[in-house]
């Protein structure tokens, strides 16, 4: 046996001998950075040893700088103890799983007025029902009934009720003295409350991104957003992308349930964090909606989602589903809880997609709208009549902040704007306090304007001091530097951020930036080349992402992310999809245009397209 | 810590200091005799202590004779260990639940021809699917039901899928090269199997009496019966009767859970029986029915039965329910193996009252109609012009040959026709071979001709040796005897039975019939008033039971357990109950048929009835 003690708080932890410092970790609660999901690609699992230092091994002198090397500082995935260790895993080196972040609240029930959007599937009915005596020997669940089509007046005869809820039927109904409130949900009984509940009747929707997972509590009964809460996708230690994960399912025993159980802890956590702002009570949480994309979606189901990534990409399937939290492992709410999970579209084309389209009503539109959805991947949509197209484009992380050496998600300490002119830098945090890193939408206005004044050119090059155009100012060019032997940019020195590190963009950020939007910008081209239309066509253009409310548009449109038409036909629609699994939850109309339209949105396979390389490498440069 | 070494295996249970010993006998697996459920008021648990005989207590000594006592005879239930011991449970004092009986097989397909009544709730289609390519992209899923489409030719487009079966269809359908059968339940695919299995669709129907369960095995193709096998229930540990069983369920922690444990493990046993016998796949049983009284229906869903026992008497539900196997604690079927209860009428009238009621079609016939089904209790069913009415008499058991001192179930090695005459007695044994009791016919046959020849009066009163009367021969007339002080008559002495005891019929029991021959007369001549009719406009009598098709009517009638009409007009039906049960497991109209009429049928109360009393007292003699 090997002792792991882990720094600064001296927890430790007892592993057979030869085990992976990657797995201890884990095991011990900690989530290490990673991209590759701990098979020694990235380098980004950096724990630092100070007892027990191991002998580093070829992954590692090529991932790390000697310096790193000599300090301590090893790759916990390359690490296999064979003595007794003392481990500290530095704050930049773990995830911020521990960080619920609010988002922007919005007030939904203006957009529900009309009844015909509020159209809950969770009714709740106080019933007064008869008491029993020997003249009126019904059943108990013959008295429920007759109470409800005495106040609903209508033939119920058809209602399910599931047997946890029969099993407890007679106690709870002589317990309440036969005053109860029933939830009906799915034409079925769910729930039966003692006394008068009616009030309380709750719904969450959630979108589980491969990075960020947001969800919503919405009162049911008004359809207004109560809270908003956002929260890393604790699955981002088995690797940051999609295909990590994938490659995790097949390559790793128990794989999948790993990763199904890290999806559902941290809804899990999003849920105990929700009931404990808002004080209401878990149990009167009646159904959640869930969008996601297809693989999250099929992790958080318990299926194997290899056949997504392996041609010819199949999803196991497609339509929207209902189930019960109990059908789900370890999922903390009620048993009989609904889930409804919105239809997804392909195997890279989500739910998160669909309830974008239904929240922009884009199924439903005369003129020509576009859907730009800057996730972890960048998903276009195109409408035309009420025809679909859709594309998945490989844009990566970098406007969420991922994949960026000082970036981070649009949550405070994030530098959200930025105005770079040759003689001045402004900036603005988000929470007005010293910055810890620069979001997505901050990325775009520096890059953008370091575009205007020529600090990047129009291939993405990033000048050194030397090169620098004339007429910048000193103060603007001293921020040139190198560092690690690559061009930067300063944008913050260590002194004025909330952790005293720098915070400034790489040469190979701006390469990151450059190839997503590229992928976005051929991806847009290449639906509006499939549906015969053009740039100028677009009547409007919806703009969502996390990131969403702070861009810059006009930026955007000058780095070429989005397509050159007028301001005035873009709108940014923020999270799109929570919106979209938000109106699922409070209607079921809006869930029967879903399921109506989800296999007709024609997929476009950009990997396999003959345009793709073309438009991709016509679109890199600035 | 105290040793119980049990004989004659000498197997050995380890319990703690002053454990009860009928608690020790469930663990090991023993069931002793009883009525009471181990509360030391029936006194048939009796063991032979060997060794550490302890004293006997109050109870012991009333129930016991002194003969028992000095032996080292105890009941179980009053029997506390505080030193190691050995004890003996003879076979007399076992219940025979390790006996599983085939029972009479009737080939229902010549009941099935039109297609109308072979209508079965599940479907099995051969698929063979396209396989997918980069041009078609549809998911495992979508391209399953488009098969289907095509198949079936209708829009299965709201036909659910269960999420385990989601979790297994990608690597099955690969597995299987997309060559499937689909099974199609309740409106949902519960099974997809590899390659053409259309032609293995079984069910199973059961009946479950609160004495005796009976399973059914049908091939859904052609409605045919395969197999038919009957148990005793071996809740019977915790009472022979439903009201002790309610008790335990009361009065005992986890009373619920054992006696539904209880319950699952006999359906179980039947289930493995049934595979072992016909070499049919428990995967390939896709469904099961059960029709059952309300208390075991209750018992078995582990809804709590004690409402149905205390006034008003009210059942948690009535209506009837479909559920999965997995919700069924350790039921050992497929998990998605749908379960349909058939629905109950009352408290006292269960499901197999309904399902006789359907196999009759009481529901549908322009005559007068009356249904006895003789199990542990006897309910009466009266119809007129679709118009129903139901009582549930207290008629105990006795014609299912318990609570009889000889008495036994209608298998091999039961006496099931007797014939005596002033000079002769002949009897038959079901199986030919040495008897080694009496079942229900034989003892209405037996108690008819003692009555005619004078060996009983219209009292109930067996003669003695003295009284009897003139004419009877010597052979006869010497079987008048007395046993531990009790007027008997012998039916077959000990060294012609099979286990070498003799056979025999007392006083008590003869009060036994009078007993359940009353109650059952009485709640008919009820029924008939309530319905405004006469014994003599009974147009059709159906006789349903276990025991049904051995008795000798004309017997019957002559102890007024039947009504004195036609012999034309009777029909015997067996296990109506099962066979109903059946019926709903080969035709969904039939069970909209069942939940059409549940709650029309009219229940009368007989305890509360202002004629019972009076008419029970006028039917006891004979």
């Amino acid at each position: 046996m090997v002792r792991v003690t882990f720094l600064p708080n001296n927890e430790n932890i007892e592993i057979a001998n030869g085990d992976s410092l990657w797995e201890t970790i884990l095991k011990a609660g900690i989530r290490p950075n990673s991209i590759c999901g701990g098979k020694g690609i990235c380098g980004r699992c950096k724990v630092l040893l100070k007892e027990g230092i191991t002998e580093p091994t070829v992954q590692e002198t090529e991932l790390l700088s000697p310096e790193e090397i000599k300090k301590g500082i090893r790759l916990a995935c390359q690490t296999r103890l064979y003595n007794n260790c003392t481990v500290e895993i530095l704050p930049e080196n773990r995830t911020g799983l521990q960080d619920i972040f609010p988002l922007n609240r919005v007030d939904n029930a203006k957009d529900f007025k009309s009844s015909f959007w509020l159209d809950a599937n969770v009714e709740k009915i106080f019933l007064t029902v008869d008491k029993p005596s020997l003249l009126d020997q019904r059943s108990d669940w013959g008295r429920i009934k007759e109470a409800l089509v005495r106040k609903k007046e209508k033939n119920l005869n058809y209602l399910q009720t599931p047997l946890p809820l029969l099993k407890k039927l007679p106690v709870l109904l002589r317990e309440a003295d036969f005053i109860v409130t029933v939830v009906i949900c799915n034409g079925k009984i769910t729930a039966l409350e003692k006394g008068d509940t009616a009030d309380k009747v709750f719904g969450m929707a959630f979108d589980l991104g491969t990075t960020t997972v947001a969800g919503y509590l919405i009162d049911l009964k008004t359809g207004k957003e109560v809270s908003a809460l956002s929260k890393t996708n604790s699955q981002i230690s088995y690797g940051d992308n999609i295909i990590s994960r994938i490659d995790f399912t097949q390559n790793k025993e128990n794989g999948l349930a790993i990763l199904q159980k890290e999806i559902i802890n941290t809804i899990n956590e999003l849920i105990n964090e929700t009931i404990q702002n808002t004080g209401i009570s878990r149990d009167n949480i009646y159904e959640i909606t869930i969008a996601a994309n297809t693989c999250i979606h099929h992790l958080f189901l318990g299926i194997i989602p290899i056949y997504l990534a392996s041609s010819p990409f199949l999803a196991a399937f497609n339509r929207g589903l209902s189930l019960k939290a109990k059908e789900i492992p370890a999922l903390y709410l009620s048993p009989e809880t609904n889930i409804y999970m919105l239809p997804t579209i392909s195997a890279f084309i989500g739910s998160d997609v669909l309830a974008g389209i239904l929240f922009n009503g884009m199924n439903d539109r005369e003129e020509i709208t576009l859907l730009i959805d800057l996730g972890t991947n960048g998903e276009v949509i195109l409408s035309k009549n009420g025809e679909l197209w859709a594309c998945s484009t490989a844009a990566g992380p970098a406007f969420e902040g991922i994949g960026i050496s000082c970036g981070m998600r649009a949550v405070e300490g994030a530098i959200d704007r930025v105005k770079l002119s040759k003689n001045t830098i402004n900036r603005h945090v988000i929470g007005n306090g010293n910055p810890k890193g620069i979001c997505g939408s901050g990325i775009i206005d520096l890059v953008s304007d370091m575009l205007r004044i020529g600090l990047i050119d129009k291939s993405g090059r990033l000048m050194t001091k030397k090169e620098c155009p004339s007429g910048i100012s000193e103060q603007i060019k001293n921020r040139l530097d190198i560092k690690s032997g690559e061009n930067i940019f300063l944008l913050v020195k260590e002194n004025e951020t909330e952790e005293g590190k720098e915070i400034y963009l790489s040469q190979k950020d701006i390469r990151e930036i450059q190839v997503a939007k590229a992928a976005i910008a051929s991806g847009i081209k290449i639906l509006l080349r499939e549906a015969a239309l053009e740039t100028k066509d677009i009547g409007e253009l919806f703009l969502a992402g996390s990131f969403g409310n702070f861009i810059n548009i006009e930026n955007a449109i000058k780095i070429d992310l989005l397509p050159n038409i007028s301001l005035k036909r873009i709108s940014l629609v923020g999270n799109a999809a929570g919106k979209g699994a938000e109106l699922a939850l409070c209607s079921r109309r809006i869930r029967e245009i879903g399921e109506g339209i989800y296999k007709d949105v024609k997929y476009v396979e950009l990997s396999t397209h003959p345009n793709f390389s073309k438009e991709f490498m016509e679109t890199i440069s600035f």
